[in-house]
């Protein structure tokens, strides 16, 4: 701790037991996520603290010392949310990963650093379940999926991250310890400032805590996996089968990902399909079976072409395996800009449509998986990052996704947060007067605008 | 509208075609909600509009002349959230009733006066489903189930009102109109504004439309009726059954409740019993009558005397309409105070007990039905409203079942609001800290105070 300025000194001091980093080496893994966003800065250090009384504490020494703080997870996010900031002091809650279930409440009391995994093997353990599953679940914490209001393969039937959250612990800017919610089920006492916290991106206040909601254990899958000509039947399809049953599934690839995955591992999928739906049912007892009957009748009625249904498990597990390491099978091809857009389901075609013409446009390849149920898209721009000119188009083409998203009534992102890469296009999305509205919140709790500088908004 | 006001006459030119309503026996209509503060103040005027655009006038000329609005839906409010304030205008939204069911999507778009029961049929004539189900829900609106964020009896399994609200419009104190979220299942776009307006009970916005969320049909109900020595017993049925299936409705109701019922009409309940549950499985195919059979199990094992299942919807309807008459079947009998407090659901036995010895103590009557799976009870303190001494035990009795709920760790409100007659409860719930910030962010969007003083804050 020899060249520690004063202020780190005052830092390391109210802390008291904590890691202070300022060894540029060692923050160097603290300084971006997984967007690996090539414009990070560097913080002032690096903090990784154990306790909610470290967070007050660092909070009160940042409002004396206007320090920015950036509050950082797992650092599995995907739009640059806890990337370092020049100067600012990067708060890791890493090391802060205890989990408690409770079973009579049917209750988890978790720390921020808890990966999700962990989460779920607790719960588990007792014959519950966490059922948010974003595909980054085994290296994502709790903390992170809270910030960014994560979602998953299973939130079109069972809800994302907000609709398990009963009760956080959040630690202002200027360090004052909010505990709000509890192990109540309904509470509507007050203005809804859990629900607010849930997806602002660390702009608001720490998390230091929460009570999460777990319900029993999921019945056994079936699992069906439906080749389509082209995105529209599949989409077509989509659209069916959510009219008259509830999937606990329902996943789209492109031609594209189907190549991509098939590279990686030779699964035996159709490389001519235009898309392919992967789609699950939990329902209890003999049920699972006739929705999953019921959904491949739909498939076909509307131009599948190779229709595989199991009620194994294991076997349903083999495919959603493949689906989730979509991502690791295009990570290899080149820098990569991670979309997250969403629009109304039955607009899928439109959307996928306009991606192949903005691939084509720029001269990009543009692979999509999609929680389709949702109408949520992960379309991942592959780029060269040595090519100033593939720079610029892969830009371009990641701006020009978010208009169209928008365009169709859609989202620019549906669950991975707007972090500092898609700033620049919420305008666009939300108008003046909501931006407006929600500086004025962001001032009301931080005004001096110490919390994640320059994310979100 | 010969004696308007300047004021109101600047008003009736602003919006143009509504009902500006001064004469005080018309007003009248509009004075109270289902509560019947005896306190209420009287309006400036009752305002009924049609359109969003007048409800934007409308705050602008509030703005301007500093005049105090009071939103209003149907009426239906238990907590006094709608009651007028002297001087005032009450902002009726009753006339704005339109809705639009649209398919592929899976959504409605309804307006605040559409009632919560013609959302269901709209929705049913295209074989969907509108879940969050007050008990109210023949008489109640959106708009006032959106201000409260209202729950039911289905949303132990099925969630609140919050979880279906895909989109708000909002129109903001000083009249501006925001648009916020849409018909996409998933966004997390920028903070969720759209989770902070539900349950804000009117104090930060005048919710002019809605996108909501539909689902399937449900699948038809397989229902149980067991009675129970003790209440403690029955709550101990629902921890287990809650550890191993989500029953679709859990109703528990105490010995003067049963008593209350069965007074209205004869059902045959057993006067005797210390607790009734009334529990529903709509599990798909033959999984419901497996799960109404495994829930007859275990009400055994935990100490039920008669247990009664049946698969026959119809049958079960009866028994869930006398659940839904319990209110009615008290409300002959003298005033009323109505709570709603929710304990972590394991604390039901010690939240009813406690409030035995509060009925006991202030020498009231305390009937209780509750949502037993979500730990959320309705007890209904009866009194004498020309009896002096009996209003100050009643209100005496209203404000100690309140502490009681804090004491457990639960809610004053788990689905009422808090609207003007709990207001004094809620600083001891939520704590100064929680106070100032949800000030601070009323003060952000309603820096005037205009928008229903004296309700919640």
């Amino acid at each position: 701790m020899v060249d520690l300025t004063p202020a780190l000194a005052e830092l390391a001091a109210a802390v008291g037991n904590a890691d202070l980093i300022t060894d540029p080496d060692r923050m160097e893994a603290y300084r971006r996520d997984w967007a690996k966003d090539p414009s990070v800065g560097m913080p002032c250090a690096v903090l990784r603290v154990r306790s909610p009384e470290q967070v007050v504490a660092t909070m009160q020494w940042a409002t004396r010392t206007r320090t920015a703080v950036v509050p950082r997870g797992a650092g599995s996010g995907l739009s640059g949310g806890s990337s370092a900031v020049d100067g600012a002091l990067t708060l890791s809650l890493d090391r802060m990963t205890d989990i408690e279930i409770d079973v009579p409440t049917r209750t988890a009391r978790v720390e921020p650093g808890a990966l999700n995994i962990d989460v779920k093997r607790a719960a588990a353990e007792h014959g519950l379940w966490y059922p948010p599953d974003p595909s980054s679940q085994e290296i994502c914490s709790i903390g992170g999926n809270l910030a960014t209001n994560a979602g998953g393969l299973c939130c079109v039937k069972y809800g994302v991250t907000t609709d398990y959250v009963l009760g956080l612990d959040v630690v202002l800017a200027d360090g004052r310890f909010l505990r709000l919610g509890g192990r109540r089920l309904k509470d509507v006492a007050g203005l809804s400032l859990l629900k607010l916290f849930v997806g602002s991106e660390g702009t608001l206040g720490v998390i230091t805590g929460a009570t999460l909601r777990l319900v029993p254990a999921p019945p056994p899958v079936s699992t069906l996996v439906a080749t389509f000509p082209t995105v529209g039947s599949a989409a077509d399809a989509v659209v069916a089968i959510g009219a008259v049953l509830r999937a606990s599934m329902m996943e789209l690839m492109d031609n594209t990902a189907i190549n991509s995955v098939e590279d990686m591992r030779q699964m035996g999928l159709d490389r001519s399909a235009g898309a392919l739906l992967l789609a699950q049912s939990d329902a209890p007892g003999a049920a699972r079976h006739d929705e999953i009957e019921t959904m491949a009748r739909l498939c076909r009625e509307h131009g599948a072409g190779e229709v595989f249904t199991t009620d194994d498990p294991e076997e349903g597990e083999m495919f959603t395996e493949a689906r989730r390491a979509s991502f690791l099978s295009i990570e290899g091809r080149g820098s990569l800009l991670l979309e997250d857009v969403g629009v109304p389901v039955p607009l899928l075609p439109a959307l996928l449509n306009g991606i192949e013409e903005i691939a084509a446009r720029f001269e990009v390849e543009i692979p999509v998986v999609a929680h389709a149920g949702d109408g949520n898209t992960h379309p991942v721009i592959i780029y060269d990052a040595v090519d100033a000119d593939s720079v610029s188009r892969a830009n371009a083409a990641f701006a020009a996704v978010m208009s169209l998203a928008i365009s169709l009534g859609g989202t620019i992102t549906g669950e991975h947060g707007v972090g500092r890469l898609k700033r620049f296009a919420l305008p666009e999305q939300l108008g003046a007067d909501v931006m407006d509205v929600s500086r004025a919140i962001k001032d009301a709790l931080d005004p001096l605008g110490l919390l994640n500088p320059g994310a979100v908004l």
